[in-house]
């Protein structure tokens, strides 16, 4: 839980992206860290979305409805 | 806005940290292109901000405000 999975040069990328000059370092990560964090809660419904079904291979559909419990979307 | 910047290893790294044994390359790209798109959202309302405060860097500070808006935490 405590290692963040999501490194900080796509995060720089991201921001770029939409039209900012520079990204701090501090800032980059702090995006990395939320994202891994809304990754973490939607992984662990996936599973146990999966484990439901019998499985312990996550798939697409797991994913799909995670996103949807978690985000709302 | 096309492109996604997240890459599909660590999302298979988050989904094997929370417990699944495997997880579909179509799974990982899914949970990335979700979080790529949230990570976008955040990094253009951090810009807004960044912009507000008279910079083009976008700080900490900016993508702090952007998650409290976005994400609402």
């Amino acid at each position: 839980m405590k290692e963040i999975e999501i490194s900080a040069a796509p995060m720089h990328r991201l921001c770029k992206k939409v039209g900012a000059d520079r990204v701090s370092d501090a800032a980059a990560k702090e995006l990395a860290k939320v994202l891994d964090e809304i990754g973490n809660k939607i992984a662990k419904e996936a599973l146990d979305y999966a484990v439901y079904a019998g499985r312990k291979t996550i798939k697409t559909t797991d994913i799909e409805i995670a996103i949807r419990k978690i985000i709302g979307k």
